[in-house]
C-alpha cells in the first residue's frame, strides 16, 4: 500500500515506521515545519513537503495525525484528492468527517508515545473504524500487518476508550508525580518507589485491578488513614485527591477486601 | 542468623522465604491460625506453633509481620524473652516499641506483596530503622543479604514513605479498576488497555513522571475535558476524580507541557 503521512509528531513518527516495517510505501510526510517533516521522511524513506499543494496523488491512504481539534480542517484539504484519509485520534468522531468525505476512516493506536521511547507496535491495541465495510477491512488489514491486536471500536465506543486511557494512564502517572514530590521533600528519592509502581502493574497483566487493590482503603483502616491525612494538613490539593480517590475505594469494596 | 517469624500472611510468607533462600535459620513460624503457621512453615522448613508459650528463646531475632493495629501488643508479649525484634509495617514508629524494650528496630519491605505471585526479593527496598547503630547495622547486614536496595529510613520518613506509596500504588491500581470498569460498561475488553497501563509504568523506570506527563490536563485541552466531563454526566464521584486529578496536573504543570 502506499501510505502518507500527514504530521510529524509522536504518534505519526511510531505509525510510519511500524507500516514501513511491515512492507508498505511511505511516500510522502507533511509537517508545516519542513524540518520535522525531513527528520521522520528520512527515517522512512519518503519525500518530505511543508505544502500541502505539492502532495502527490500517487498514494491510496492519508494518515491524519495531527492536534485533535486540526483533524477536521485538515480532513477538509485532503478531501479533493478523492483518497482514503483516515485520523489517528481517540477524541474526534467519525461522523463530522463525513461531511467532506465518504472515503473516511479511524486508525487510532492506544497507547502513549514518546519520540524517545522505542515501543514494541505489534502489543499496540489498534481501533479501528470505517464509513463502510470494504474501508473498514481495509483499514484492518493495515492494522493487523503492524499490530497483533485489532479492534473494531465505535466512535462512541472510542470515546470511553479514551475516556478510560486518561484515568489508566495520564491520572496514575500524575500518582506516579505525587509520589516523586513526597519522597523528595522528605529527602528520599524516587528510585526507592520505582520497584512498587512496576509490580502494581505487573500485577494486573493477568488479573483484575479490582482483585488486587491493597491498602489503608480497601481494608478501611480509619486509623492509618487520619494518620496520612495528618501528614498532608498543609497540602490541601493532595488531601482532597486522597480523600477522593479513598472514598471511591471503600465505596467500590465496600468491606470486600482485597489481596492483603 | 537464626530467626523467628510471627505472623503467616503476605509479607511473613514472602520475607521468610528470601531469609531462608539466603541461607538463614528460620525456627519457628507464629500463628493465631496453626494451619496457616503450618503451611508457611512447611515451605521454610520451620516448627509451626500457634501458641506464644512454645516460642523457643533458641532465637536471635522475632520478625513480627502482623496487622497495623495488632504490632505493638504483640512486640509487649515479645519483650520478655529479650531478643531482638523487629516489625515489618509501614505506618508504625520505633518509639511506641522503646516503651515495650530497647531491643527494637523497623524491617520494612516497600512492596505489594500477593501469596500467588512470585517476585524477585533482591529488587525490593528495605527500609532500616534500629534502637541504637548495632542494631541498625544487624538489621542492615541481614537486609543486605536479601535485597540489593537497603536504605536507612526514620520513622519519620517511613510514614511520608507508606503515604506515598498509597498514591503510587493504591490509588493507581483503583484507577485501573475505573478504566476497566468504564471500558466494561460500554463492552470492551479490559486487555486492550494492559499495554497502556504497562507502557505508561515503564516509562518512568528511568525518567522523572513529571517530565513525561501526557494527556488532555497537561496540555490544557478544555475541549477534550469538557467532552470527558459530559461522558461522566451520570457518575458524579468519577466526575469528582476526573475534576480533582486534572485541576491538580493543570496546577503543577502550569502551561508546561510534557512529553506529547
Amino acid at each position: 500500500m502506499r501510505v502518507t503521512i500527514v504530521g510529524s509528531g509522536n504518534v505519526a513518527t511510531h505509525i510510519s515506521a511500524a507500516i514501513k516495517n511491515a512492507g508498505h510505501r511511505i511516500v510522502q510526510v507533511y509537517s508545516r515545519n519542513l524540518q520535522h517533516a525531513a527528520l521522520l521522511a528520512y527515517h522512512v524513506g519518503a519525500e518530505a513537503i511543508d505544502d500541502l499543494n505539492a502532495l502527490t496523488i500517487n498514494t491510496d491512504l492519508f494518515i491524519v495525525s495531527v492536534k485533535d481539534d486540526a483533524v477536521l480542517s485538515m480532513v477538509a484539504q485532503l478531501a479533493i484528492y478523492g483518497k482514503l484519509i483516515a485520523h489517528t485520534s481517540g477524541a474526534v468522531e467519525l461522523l463530522p468527517m463525513l461531511e467532506f468525505t465518504q472515503q473516511a476512516g479511524v486508525f487510532y493506536p492506544l497507547q502513549t508515545f514518546s519520540k524517545t521511547s522505542e515501543l514494541n507496535f505489534r502489543e499496540v491495541p489498534m481501533c479501528i473504524e470505517g464509513a463502510n465495510e470494504s474501508i473498514t477491512k481495509t483499514l484492518e488489514d493495515l492494522a493487523r500487518d503492524i499490530s497483533n491486536k485489532v479492534y473494531r471500536i465505535s466512535s462512541a465506543q472510542r470515546k470511553v476508550l479514551h475516556l478510560a486511557a486518561v484515568f489508566a494512564c495520564n491520572f496514575t502517572n500524575h500518582l506516579y508525580g505525587i509520589g516523586e514530590a513526597l519522597l523528595k521533600d522528605s529527602g528520599m528519592s524516587f528510585d526507592m518507589l520505582r520497584p512498587l509502581i512496576a509490580e502494581t502493574a505487573d500485577k494486573i497483566k493477568e488479573r483484575s485491578p479490582f482483585t488486587v487493590q491493597t491498602g489503608p482503603a480497601v481494608r478501611n483502616d480509619g486509623t492509618t488513614m487520619a494518620a496520612h491525612l495528618q501528614l498532608l494538613e498543609q497540602q490541601p490539593r493532595l488531601k482532597e485527591i486522597y480523600e477522593v480517590l479513598s472514598q471511591d475505594i471503600i465505596k467500590n469494596h465496600n468491606g470486600v477486601n482485597g489481596d492483603g
